[in-house]
């Protein structure tokens, strides 16, 4: 577990420490695109069943590493496990999105819910991230997750995915109370979830706000950003003598980058409609940037796709604290020929950067 | 049709002359929260029927009027009209959203179509305005509306509503040419119709860019903003001795107002993610605001929505240029009397700006 890293630069990078190319991964790399990921997926009897069998999800985890020079693996797993541990009753029916048998929408729903042990009632996880973790042997840093406390409150308490968000907001703006009660324990959830990730191996940590955007400003600082603050205050930030950073990435929260900078953590994932040369230009002082091709780009030929690489490298410019990623996470449809484009064209342009 | 306004509030704010209180409407406010609108609708035998009616259209248009003081109309009509009468085949299926029979894919397919006659082919939207001006009677101004061209197309190539715009982004960084000539074609047919709208009696017109948001900077310019400033530039601006202003909105567009304002519209509208203060600052010199309450305060308790209102004017502040709205269309399972708190209290807390 303790393996020499060999690459560790998407860890210097988040670091803003020197590098000799800037590093790149794919939110999603291991995902549906992959032949490979979808017969694992099959044997394995389906998404959540991959969730929760460790050498499978280690067995997933690493498989576009084969394919392609990236420079981090992340765990495979779900954004709703906590919920999940919490009792809710996750599961996903065939073309849907997650949905949930019990919903959290009264005082009394929320009171009831305890924080998971993460050691425990998480332990498949935490089985995966060691695995994952030998597996890797030291090849690249190995990155676990969480979703936000917004964003994981969304699904308990609509019970499924939503386009209107309707009791959330009913819940927010009739009984603030109640809803900062169940974000309170939502963080906590997720801090010890992510540090029990860190002491089984993670050597970085992401919080996917998938729904942080949904809010106006003033609302987004008081329901999610609070809470992601107070995960960002409550993580190990170092194990095995390294810097643990950790990553803060709100979809469509390209107007609020100054106060994520503002949290502490180590760097803002941006999707593809902030530009990244306005962003360094706002929040690069203080803070490395992740991001941010627009995932569709890679139904593009060849050529389009090394010009939107050279394209962004230019707006980031020259010098460290840049992880190249895409905006949001891989599309299913993509031509997985085309993802090694995309990557070699990272490491390939950026070279004259450093 | 040339009754003398009664109430000009609207058309005062967005050429941002003076006025008494801040004039509201919203979006989609002939809409199924309104249990009079689900009965027109089903006596019209569905959506686009309704659409396709211009008594009953009229009918619809003037049902929110009657509860509540709204500033303006806004013609009862879909985003949709244009591709099918290009021939694409709207329809509608329970639950879903909009369908096209056929799809736009190819060079050939653009080739294949040609800008609608609004006068003939749209001849029933026309109806529609014209019966709907007659039965305002002046009582307020009538907004005209169409989907931008980036929007029409993305419907038109996908077939329907989509999540990840596989197809137009495919199109668009494959063949941008061809992406441009289809683009060009719906910017013609938008503004034929529009200028068609303002000749039969709508007294200003809004752009719906609703998918403008999920393009990267450069690429909102190159194919949705750019057509949109051609549709501004080819639209009629003056009428029955007034002028006709345009508004765009463009949905998520928060980092773009500036190349909005500089399109030559008269109004940039706001969804919520935006503070309408900040907008101001930017913008505010140059061009009316419309917006900006999250459409789920309606969810909250009337002292709640109350004090959002209170919150929105006063960060707009002192002074004209504010048509107050929500920051996208009004939800179906809002009550019906939390509208009535909404829009009185626009009223009631913005003379003290004025």
């Amino acid at each position: 577990m303790t393996a020499e890293l060999k690459n560790d630069r998407f860890l210097r990078a988040l670091l803003r420490e020197p590098v000799d190319v800037t590093p790149v991964w794919m939110m999603r790399q291991a995902g549906r695109y992959l032949p490979e990921y979808r017969y694992t997926r099959a044997k394995a009897g389906g998404f959540l069943s991959l969730c929760k069998n460790p050498e499978l999800a280690c067995e997933v985890t690493l498989q576009p590493l084969e394919r392609y020079r990236l420079d981090a693996a992340i765990l495979f797993s779900d954004i709703l496990t906590i919920p999940d541990a919490m009792g809710l009753g996750l599961y996903f029916e065939q073309g849907e999105g997650p949905r949930f048998r019990k919903t959290i929408r009264t005082e009394a729903d929320v009171a009831e819910l305890t924080v998971p042990d993460a050691a425990t009632d998480l332990d498949y996880v935490m089985a995966a991230v060691k695995e994952i973790r030998s597996a890797l042997a030291g090849r690249v840093p190995l990155i676990g997750f969480s979703g936000s406390p917004w964003t994981l409150a969304t699904y308990m308490v609509e019970g499924g995915s939503t386009k209107d968000f309707r009791y959330i907001k009913q819940m927010m703006y009739s009984t603030p109370e109640v809803m900062h009660a169940l974000l309170d324990k939502l963080a906590q959830s997720v801090i010890a979830y992510l540090n029990e990730q860190i002491f089984s191996g993670a050597q970085a940590v992401q919080i996917f706000d998938t729904w942080g955007g949904v809010l106006s400003g003033p609302l987004f600082q008081e329901f999610s950003l609070r809470y992601m603050k107070q995960i960002v205050d409550g993580l190990i930030r170092e194990r095995e003598g390294r810097r643990v950073p950790v990553i803060l990435f709100t979809k469509n929260g390209g107007q609020w980058l100054e106060v994520l900078a503002d949290t502490g953590a180590n760097a803002v994932g941006l999707d593809w409609t902030t530009n990244i040369d306005d962003a360094r230009r706002r929040i690069g002082d203080r803070v490395a940037l992740q991001g941010n091709m627009d995932p569709s780009t890679l139904y593009a030929p060849a050529e389009r796709i090394r010009a939107e690489v050279a394209d962004i490298l230019a707006r980031f410019g020259s010098g460290s604290g840049h992880v190249f990623n895409l905006g949001h996470g891989i599309h299913q449809f993509v031509d997985p020929e085309a993802v090694k484009v995309f990557v070699d064209a990272v490491h390939e342009l950026s070279a004259r950067y450093h």
